[in-house]
């Protein structure tokens, strides 16, 4: 299958992107490299330094014999070079991770949250644009978050929601709390590929994917520059990984104002599996399936202190300091969100476990000494993100 | 009270200016006269020639001896400009109509949709920023539209819906299913104001406004150059001003497909009304509020038959046609949105009566001879906009 990766890059991207090459397929990553960008302006680093895509594409071909394309452009400033990569490529599926993906990022002031959006929604708009042109039939794998639902007080179906009221039935898109400018980017994504399947026929499945953690799969352990922009700090670091980085420097676990706040997480290698499973179930033409893309909930807190455990079997004397939420969101609140549709699908979760935060803990150590300490506290207030920082 | 009107340049920003004004109002008119450049692109120009904004604004201040303010900018493109003009003028409330308010004009292609969503989102975003910066405590009264529901199978609720499911309640954001990228931007817009007042507290009201009919308010009325920008074409004419022009010009009156399409309507002295008791009364710090700005429901066939038979007591014999219908929307559907809060706060609808279109028939017919036939017929399908017009 030709397939391509937008935003091949990133932490989640160039795994996906290896992923399905060693699979067989026909594989086009496509980057415009602006997380590089993002990352130096926050003053942070992925734990080991990255090499260029091409030279990591010629690294897989070395290290496998598979041929990983690599197409460097801006999706959302050059619709042309958008138009021209999808009509010469004829993608049969497209997965898109091409997105700001912080939510901190979004809310440093006016220039980070008009920057995300417009970034995501016009990137977004280009691709199903220049899809329903060129390859109307192909199906469209978007990534989207949980963090689009927020903390609603009922349970969370994946995308919509059968309603009754007054009477009368329909089954409609499930109601969204988003919590962030970068959230409701992805709201906005979710509306306009909706209406681009309704209109237009597109099929297109949009994974709202829950926190990521994980620093290796197994395509990864191929080469030693295979290794995947992993990120530790308060900007770019999901809340594991950053633990998992707290611990081996031996600074505290911050946890963010009481820690009750429940989130959805999967493995980096579930992530692969769940973009898989999609790939190879597509949506019907004009469909606009979601999926709710996770394996577990934890608060996190719980999160922190399944960290600290794993942490002392490896003789890390962790600990946890619970400081201001920087945050404007719930810390004590009703989750419960369903994910039946990947698993009937065929997902068999990687469940978190001590030994995996050991293996993490073990991985991260050997790069310990790059690790910065500075980039490990939040900056960015939600409430005071406009005064301060508005410029 | 300090009010700013952004998109005071427009069919309704205008009459809405100069009807605070007279009320005694201090008001200050903001606009990028955008509107004037995209009536151009499209072929299409207002019934009547529109004198400059700062030409209208002298003569507001002959004919009445009252002062409204006018600056000339670009909201989504300079941010500057604005935060310098909220920050100057400490206004109580924002009057937002200032985004690109064309279903058709978004449905033209990529550049386009871009367009309109670039601009509706990130000038509301640049606004919401700067009033959290310098004006907290202001009231931000944003024109939606009704059009951001469509047409759900169950009563429309007012921004909000209470929700039981699975045993659990809560009262989440209305689910939408708008029908363009026009009503996507709203849709956004909605999503990204309802945050401003949760993380900020800014106080919000969302006005989802059904289609506006009518030529005059009673500002207009005092002097000849005090018009607004009335369309009846294909584009930026709304269905009933359309009707009247075709009824006047002896054309056929072009209802899209079978007509049994159900669409809420008020009169643009309406509009007035509607949005002086939002302003007159606030919603709370912290409040995203939303009323449905709309007094009657019909369909847009039953629209075209009042026209024939007012037309027919002024002795002009009009006729309708059903041509193919452009846009994807369901002809035949439930339709039954709720107006409660703004018939709460005092709103007292002019119905739409045949006395009213013979009016606006004799009002029209005046300028019969400027009336473009070529612009009538919609040129934009939504289905084929993106193969056929993307550049």
């Amino acid at each position: 299958m030709r397939i391509m990766v937008l935003g091949g890059d990133g932490y989640l991207g160039w795994p996906t992107a290896m992923h399905f090459s060693q699979l067989g397929h026909d594989i086009l990553v496509v980057d415009n490299l602006a997380k590089r960008q993002w990352e130096a302006e926050v003053d942070s680093s992925p734990l080991q330094p990255l090499p260029t895509l091409r030279h990591r594409s010629r690294v897989w071909q070395e290290a496998t014999g598979k041929q990983i394309q690599v197409a460097i452009g801006d999706i959302a400033e050059n619709h042309r070079f958008v138009y021209d990569t999808i009509g010469e490529f004829q993608p049969e599926a497209v997965i898109h991770y091409a997105e700001q993906p912080s939510a901190p990022y979004s809310m440093a002031g006016r220039d980070a949250a008009t920057y995300t959006q417009r970034n995501n929604v016009i990137g977004t708009l280009n691709v199903i644009h220049a899809m329903a042109k060129h390859v109307p039939d192909a199906h469209l794998v978007k990534l989207g978050t949980m963090g689009e639902y927020g903390t609603p007080n009922i349970d969370i179906e994946e995308g919509w929601i059968e309603l009754e009221h007054n009477g009368r039935t329909d089954r409609l898109p499930f109601p969204k709390l988003p919590g962030s400018f970068y959230h409701l980017s992805k709201v906005h994504d979710s509306h306009n590929i909706h209406f681009a399947c309704r209109i237009w026929g597109l099929r297109a499945t949009d994974l709202n994917q829950g926190v990521v953690y994980g620093i290796s799969t197994d395509e990864t352990e191929l080469h030693d520059e295979l290794h995947t922009s992993f990120h530790y700090d308060a900007v770019f670091g999901t809340v594991l990984n950053r633990y998992v980085a707290q611990a081996v420097v031996g600074e505290p676990l911050t946890v963010y104002g009481a820690g009750g706040q429940k989130r959805s997480f999967l493995n980096i290698r579930d992530t692969l599996q769940c973009v898989r499973i999609a790939v190879e179930n597509p949506a019907d033409q004009g469909e606009f399936r979601v999926f709710n893309q996770f394996t577990e909930v934890f608060t996190v807190l719980e999160l922190a202190e399944i960290v600290v455990a794993a942490a002392a079997k490896v003789g890390i004397e962790a600990r946890l300091s619970h400081i201001d939420n920087p945050r404007v969101e719930l810390e004590e609140h009703y989750y419960n969100p369903r994910n039946d549709a990947l698993l009937a699908l065929g997902l068999e979760p990687r469940l978190l476990s001590e030994e995996l935060v050991e293996d993490m803990l073990s991985r991260v150590s050997r790069h310990a000494a790059a690790i910065d300490r500075e980039t490990l506290l939040p900056t960015v207030r939600w409430r005071a993100g406009v005064p301060s920082l508005a410029r």
